[in-house]
């Protein structure tokens, strides 16, 4: 039975969505029709502004403008400039965070610059369950450095912290579980060992606040295609805290990186604060579309997201606790609001298939192998009564039996 | 005096433009009014197709199909699917290229995996004017691999290649002087001193017929804004001989480069050919771009653009030659066609000046400091009566002093 506080029937879900102050803000994204979507901690929908600011973008700026724009348009600071946008979002300085590259490319920059940091330590030291891009990079930086990658439980990782530990590299929020970690203690234990921290921001930044100044976290990294909604394969963000700057250096030393790129001398010196974090040109309709779909956080408290998120995650909970406990799904992602992020994964045996007729019928979540169906809450478009029909499309599929269809088997390339 | 065959009236070469075969693909591209732009070899111009194209990938397949459309649009196979077109362009397989990152990045890559294909070898030699990327990126692999990067002239490149010589790194044609490799021969060169290659081709690929294989290239590296007419920090190419797949080991292990990447193992397993060249999440808008803008190559004959190339080229320092001897510019560009690519240079020490004139009056080159004045010539969209009023405007704010006003030595931050 819930609590006499939750609520119980559809009409009192609708009744948290009257009363939620961020409902405003799902006009802000372009939702299409008859759809849940719960995978926005996957790709992040549609801000509506994007379309025209694109076209404008192509047809100005690029078609019109040609070379010139990468002085008229902002092209050239929009690294720097879209970097500051998301900096405001995740407890940085705005000349501490700037968009370059992929997650992954950005975090073998800041692994190798950390062993450089801390020449007499050859280890790197990780989570076993970690994303597989956070894993595979660390590897082979450690190959690449002569140096080991140790991964651990997640409840062995504070322990496992001792003075050849050059560098401790987590994601905040696990991609499959849901689980997050205490940032401020973890950073802390690390630096009191003398080892440095790369947090992975990937479902972190947009869907709660993150202090990543007052954790006094050394290196972070994420993508703005989650909950920042910038778009299928949008370029990613590193953050290096002020008191690295000058020290770091980054091995993938590009022309864009360097301090004066225009000038186009022969020696390579690397660009002021973390401008040495770029590398090649940079994918300016990317940018583009980023800043505008940062748009929808205008006016953003996300205090607010994150209350938001906690109530939606935890309301999913107890309707999946209370409606589907025949149906043999477990939970992977912790009852504790403050040890989660913003999604809630399932375990089950046919996940797959379960899943795929779940999006069939229009709500959308993810799967990740072996077992895990996953839902993402994305408070500033994702409403209590999408939490109320979710569940109950869920129980509708198992019931009836429908996602034994043979359809819902056949793998597809991206799940 | 120019030869009895040259054209030597603007009605003549208005004539050229009429028996140009490639005359109707500049309908191709959206080309502002009032423009002659003539630095496709810094950004390519805008094909028609591409807003469109972009807004409905924006609207319905991000908007509408979401997280599905990884599936369902194409998004997952485009950087092998496009890799494939780009292919057709520079005389590789289908299966030997594949779109990925920056330029900067592939050629950090393709470096990395050359010295461990070559474990008793630690030298790069490179050139010593080469794009600045180049040179950097290939000291920044030196340094990490404990190697030396050696970079000469280009007239002793092929003398210096020795046992122990692990990869020579070339760009094709030369970003500033518009100099070119003879590919094939130093290839040659190369391999048999035991060594591999790597060509940069940022001002090759859609330039020119580019035989990769016919002249046994190892790897190969190149952007597709340039004369691939991409859009700004698009996507770039990296090219494997097939004779490497299965041998070449990149160190940026990230999970789209492995073998079952939504298999989510823990270990790295790379993926097969090239697919292990790709490290995070694809650039999809970007290369939902490329491969509309790749349509304006549907049907051309690069040979044909290579002969307007060459004439277009040659009739520009003709005009230069006959019409602006009085005001100390210089040619920086070879005069034997079989050595330049699709670009002339001029040089002069007030160059800066004078290009901002230039571009003021709606001719759009660009300037490579200390005093290189650049002109590209893209055969796709660039017309013989270009190369006339280009060299008119030119001789005219010579002749006026127009360059001299101050607003044009500003110096911008792009040059």
């Amino acid at each position: 039975m819930m609590q006499d506080s939750s609520p119980g029937t559809r009409a009192e879900f609708a009744r948290l969505d009257e009363q939620d102050p961020l409902r405003g803000h799902r006009e802000r994204f372009a939702l299409p029709e008859g759809v849940i979507y719960l995978d926005g901690n996957s790709l992040g929908a549609l801000p509506r502004g994007v379309s025209a600011r694109l076209t404008q973008a192509i047809e100005r700026e690029w078609g019109v403008g040609l070379i010139r724009s990468w002085n008229d348009a902002g092209w050239y600071p929009a690294p720097q400039r879209v970097g500051g946008r998301i900096a405001s979002l995740i407890g940085a300085r705005p000349d501490e965070v700037i968009v370059a590259d992929s997650t992954s490319i950005n975090l073998f920059k800041v692994l190798v610059a950390a062993l450089r940091l801390r020449p007499g330590r050859r280890r790197i030291l990780g989570e076993r369950g970690n994303f597989p891009t956070d894993v595979y990079v660390a590897s082979g930086v450690a190959e690449l450095m002569d140096a080991e990658f140790v991964a651990v439980e997640p409840d062995d990782v504070l322990a496992a912290i001792d003075e050849q530990t050059a560098v401790v590299s987590l994601t905040h929020v696990n991609y499959k579980t849901g689980r997050r970690y205490d940032m401020a203690e973890v950073t802390r234990r690390a630096q009191a060992k003398g080892a440095l921290v790369v947090w992975d921001l990937c479902h972190t930044a947009g869907a709660m606040p993150c202090g990543l100044n007052d954790a006094h976290v050394d290196f972070a990294v994420g993508c703005s295609y989650k909950y920042l909604n910038g778009g299928p394969g949008a370029p990613a963000f590193v953050f290096v805290a002020q008191k690295h700057h000058g020290q770091v250096r980054q091995p993938i030393t590009g022309w864009h990186g360097h301090a004066r790129p225009f000038d186009f001398v022969h020696d390579y010196e690397p660009g002021q604060g973390l401008d040495h974090m770029l590398v090649g040109t940079a994918p300016q309709l990317g940018l583009i579309v980023l800043e505008e779909a940062l748009k929808a956080f205008d006016g953003v408290d996300m205090n607010q997201v994150r209350h938001k998120s906690e109530r939606l995650t935890g309301l999913f909970i107890e309707l999946v606790d209370r409606t589907l406990g025949d149906f043999g799904f477990g939970l992977a992602t912790p009852r504790d609001a403050a040890q989660r992020g913003s999604q809630v994964s399932l375990t089950h045996p046919e996940g797959y298939a379960i899943m795929q007729a779940l999006i069939a019928r229009g709500v959308i979540g993810d799967f990740r192998a072996p077992d895990i169906l996953r839902f993402g809450f994305t408070p500033l478009y994702v409403s209590y009564l999408d939490v109320w029909d979710a569940v109950a499309a869920l129980r509708d599929i198992m019931s009836s039996g429908a996602w034994q269809a043979p359809e819902y088997r056949q793998r597809k390339a991206v799940t």
